[in-house]
């Protein structure tokens, strides 16, 4: 299989038809398992590492359309993580009080804290994607937004906080079988809304949209990363072993003791 | 082993010497993991369960003297649970903010919403018990506590939260031990405060304004469990075990499907 990238190039306009989304690089799917399985016990060690030491923050930002995989992949990649220091924050339809403060206020309030991992479940992406689908926003205005993300996003790395944003890229065929199978089994009827299919007609403006904002915040120090997503095991693989490697490269380190720790005795 | 009760009469004075902390029933360490990883199972399921259907909260308090297991607790019991739903808050001293307000004003901003589980590393209790044991607050604005508390868990079980309470029980001589692993490990240095061999001294007094609290605060709607945590795989099974009940208790469903879901087709 030709090698496909991760990471688009920097400054350049990404055009979504060169990333495959079938793409799945030279791995099976038991071999995927497998790493995913033995990077997530890596992972636990680097989650308790981070947290004791409390100087860094991950920030995790998970964007996709419907049945794209959001909600899998929180459940699939942070298996066995411990739930303390592990945040995960759904951003649903603003409320009228969000809505009174400019887009990323409600973001801002919902970064993850030194020692923590955020994953933001959608992100303030949506307001440079279902608002200029739907027509809320201008392109014009949408252009000033992704300034004001990538400073947003600026002002977090330069303090503490690792940005990792992963689009997961389904085909359209794929999204018709994910829906199917929400509709044929009943433990799954609560995933689906016919609202969805409304927003699938609209599939060509997403993917313009996406790429816009694939291209436009696609930052050194916060990188998209694109990820093949119509097979769920190549998917959970990419992403683990993303977040594997960025931790690696925080220079974690459990905190020094407090001083004269070795002299203490316990008397009784 | 004679029966030891996990939840002490309504209404009747708790003497935590009648509480042994090395109890463990009729288990073994082997018998007791392998039905907390059986569990597990079980809560994966009730949990997608309660945040499909978005009817009911569930609220765990955690309390312990330090090193009772709290952190672990979270770790064991909630390994393999999608992070998405369940949110830990660990109360610290608190801050200027929080001391401008009411004791139960932090807590009630952190109680989970419907279709999460919450779960508090420490608590408000704390303020009826550190705050005590350190005579900044009386006997007497105790027992003011109390009935405070207990009209506060009333009113979040009477919409939809469901409370359970722990209290790790553990005996000194078990602490001097695990203080002693935390200083022997480096690892393990980081969870080691000197301070945490002042609060030890106290240890009579703590136990006394936890037989109170556990006394005054064991309502039929918010019950105290007094664990034996001793030994942690004993302590694990009994949480778990109280946690998978309770969520069966709740006559947790799939939510209805929209109206006419079995007629929808996917065009194209």
């Amino acid at each position: 299989m030709k090698k496909q990238r991760l990471i688009p190039p920097a400054s350049s306009k990404v055009n979504l038809a060169d990333y495959d989304p079938d793409y799945t690089g030279d791995y099976d799917k038991q071999t995927a398992r497998d790493e995913v399985r033995q990077m997530q016990e890596r992972l636990q060690v680097l989650q308790e590492m981070l947290y004791a030491q409390g100087k860094h923050a991950l920030l995790i930002v998970l964007q996709a359309m419907d049945a794209g995989g959001k909600d899998s992949t929180i459940k699939k990649v942070f298996e066995g993580i411990n739930p303390q220091g592990v945040f995960v924050t759904s951003f649903k339809v603003p409320t009228d009080e969000e809505l009174g403060h400019d887009f990323l206020w409600r973001i801002h309030r919902s970064v993850p804290r030194k020692g923590h991992i955020g994953i933001f479940n959608r992100s303030h992406y949506e307001d440079v994607l279902v608002t200029r689908v739907n027509k809320l926003v201008s392109k014009q205005e949408c252009v000033r937004r992704y300034q004001h993300i990538n400073a947003f996003e600026r002002l977090l790395t330069d303090t503490g906080t690792h940005i990792l944003k992963f689009y997961l890229h389904i085909s359209k065929d794929e999204q018709k079988e994910r829906f199917q199978d929400r509709l044929d089994r009943p433990d799954k009827h609560w995933k689906f809304s016919i609202g969805d299919l409304e927003v699938r007609k609209d599939w060509d403006c997403y993917m313009e949209a996406y790429a816009d904002a694939l291209s436009e915040c696609n930052t050194d120090y916060a990188p998209w990363h694109i990820v093949p997503a119509n097979r769920k095991w190549y998917r959970d693989v990419v992403i683990t072993r993303a977040i594997v490697e960025t931790m690696e490269g925080m220079g974690l380190a459990y905190p020094e003791p407090e001083k004269d720790l070795d002299k203490v005795k316990i008397k009784d």
